[in-house]
């Protein structure tokens, strides 16, 4: 039963104006915009002034509105929306995997306690449908792992140094003055927007729910020339990938880069796009691929949300209702190649063991087998000096 | 709410077998085979005779049993067994594209006067969850065309003609010495299998109900190595495209070959392979890939509907109540290679407009721009000598 709802936005950047737009231009939306907050009121609007104001409460009080949009930058302030909204009974629709990574367990019960939808596909790897599809679709133990390209900057980055045959540090700086990174580059680059949509993934495709603390990113900013011609004579590039796998009882995740040999199906993900291939139970693998950033990719999975709630769509968490138990841990053994400039730095007494130890005025590396959970308690993590990669011999 | 159900099973192939095992072999399922009924009581079986029949009415008539999971080949047969199931107000799980896209209206009719779920999701693209994406997801007029690669056998014929230099005639021979093909291999090859996809695609896209003989299929047997040869000159490869599309309100549909460029997304589409683009109103693409055909995909499908019904899961088939009266019209022009061997035997007149015509001993051919309609009722139609393939300045 498809009812009219009336939609209370936060926010008017480019998704909120693609929103607008698609609202007032298509039929068959049963949504109208009631009232739009705005932080800056001096900034030329192409909508009439009386449908902005800077007062939150004037759209969390108004009992006119059932459905709140949630489109702005500042994580707290998003937070505190949200909670509002939901307390007041209202649907909410969110694009901000931060916040929803930081607060996962408090928007669960949220949701629980106020018996009210809370949808943010637009937050995971923008307009590709993946936690629909793992709500809807892999709502039992088929389900074995979820790993792809999740950030679309880094990817960008990335792609244009294999394609085109930029050196790192280029292709970083030229992303920067585009202005292509996220407010925050370090977000992007150091692997902490993968991280948060792939925490988002952990709870619908296993029913886990983590803090950020819990799940190990790395990022590509320590990559340098030497790693990149690494890659190109094994024949393989170097892509960013968040997974998480579920073996037996236990399951790990991680976001981190990747050596992606270049017949591998990851290896059709470049530039802006991401993609993500799940594994079912029969070993039969999906591949997902999409734009996983910018105004209209994130526009139309908003629109979606929209649409679903006028269904009366809500998440199910099946995962967690199922009570499948399922042990998070970081205590996994990856292989990795560990590469560092300079003088030995690392006590290979650290590594379960180590198939290759490459020595060379310009680098050492390792390829070397270590534990996850040594890596991430390693004094030898941030040191920009030393790169870890994982080997094209991990799932 | 998740309910147990007791299935009744018709077919006991490899998709049969697999459903088997891994419904015994997991948890969290709330599923159990009751019955199953079998064409052949004198094969050797890995389960215990008393648990099949050969009697499907032991099956229909059996109250306990709430589920059927059709899986025969027999087109009559299993309408019929799905028509008393859903009258008996048994919910059905089926992998039939045939059958469905043959029936159709009475399908969608006896649903609705039984008010009881019928499922299918293996029956478009095995393990490519599309119809509950176009369901789910794109459950408005977001959605402007699906395009994809969805017969995978001849998939496989022509990724072995451009990626190993068979001739055609070779890797078509070889497909069916392999036993590639289906028990009717005019099925795949000459288009028919992928047209019956199309038109279950075109009901959850568009809302469209259509008979088999209103859209254009057009197979892959009539194809000669000098159109292999001009597709490779033109840094392409030919591909058996299933094509629909929303243009204003007209709607239109083909299953034809097509150049593919070899940058293009559905070149990433391989061998067994299936994949699909669609395209919505923000003009963002999505593509999905995955194993398009064989027991596991086909039985990864089936067990996501069977696990759908235990939350009481049915498509609701919103395209068609939103009243969206989109018309399906063949009245499209649509450019073509057209290529003859030996004397003329085609009118230029038929074609809109002609940019390329070429003449040689071997071959001639034109570019051209035609109507649909006006290929499907040309006298030279399934004349093997006459290749016709789109461009790619089709979309």
């Amino acid at each position: 039963m498809e009812k009219k709802i009336n939609l209370g936005i936060f926010g008017f950047g480019c998704v909120g104006q693609g929103l607008y737009n698609v609202l007032n231009h298509t039929r068959g939306f049963n949504a109208t915009i009631r009232k739009i907050c705005i932080k800056h009121p001096e900034k030329k609007r192409i909508l009439d002034a009386s449908l902005f104001t800077t007062d939150r409460n004037e759209i969390l009080n108004d009992p006119e509105i059932d459905v709140i949009v949630e489109l702005i930058d500042d994580v707290q302030a998003a937070f505190e929306i949200v909670e509002t909204a939901l307390k007041k009974k209202k649907a909410v629709v969110s694009a901000n995997k931060k916040m929803i990574a930081e607060h996962l367990d408090e928007l669960l019960r949220l949701q629980q306690e106020n018996g009210v939808s809370f949808l943010y596909e637009a937050s995971c790897c923008a307009s590709i449908p993946i936690i629909r599809n793992l709500e809807e679709y892999y709502d039992n133990e088929l389900l074995r792992s979820v790993e792809g390209i999740l950030n679309g900057s880094t990817n960008y980055i990335l792609t244009h140094i294999f394609q085109h045959n930029k050196s790192f540090e280029k292709a970083l700086k030229e992303a920067q003055e585009m202005g292509f990174a996220e407010s925050d580059p370090r977000l992007d680059v150091e692997g902490f927007d993968a991280k948060y949509k792939l925490m988002i993934i952990l709870v619908h495709a296993f029913g886990i729910v983590l803090h950020p603390g819990d799940v190990f990113n790395y990022g590509i900013q320590h990559l340098n020339d030497f790693d990149i011609r690494h890659a190109k004579e094994k024949n393989a590039t170097i892509k960013l990938i968040a997974n998480c796998r579920k073996v037996g009882n236990k399951v790990y995740a991680y976001c981190m880069p990747k050596f992606v040999p270049l017949s591998d199906t990851l290896n059709k993900v470049n530039f802006e796009y991401n993609g993500l291939i799940l594994e079912g139970a029969f070993s039969e693998n999906q591949f997902f691929m999409g734009k996983g950033a910018g105004g209209n990719s994130t526009g139309s999975a908003v629109l979606s949300d929209i649409s679903a709630l006028t269904y009366g769509y809500r998440y199910e968490y099946k995962k967690m209702d199922q009570h499948l138990n399922y042990k998070y841990s970081n205590d996994h053994v990856v292989e990795v190649y560990v590469r560092q400039k300079g003088k030995l730095k690392i006590d290979p007494a650290v590594f379960e063991s180590v198939s290759i130890r490459y020595e060379s005025p310009e680098c050492d590396y390792f390829i070397a087998k270590i534990n996850l959970q040594k890596i991430m308690n390693s004094e030898w993590l941030n040191d920009p000096d030393i790169s870890i990669i994982l080997t094209e011999n991990n799932t």
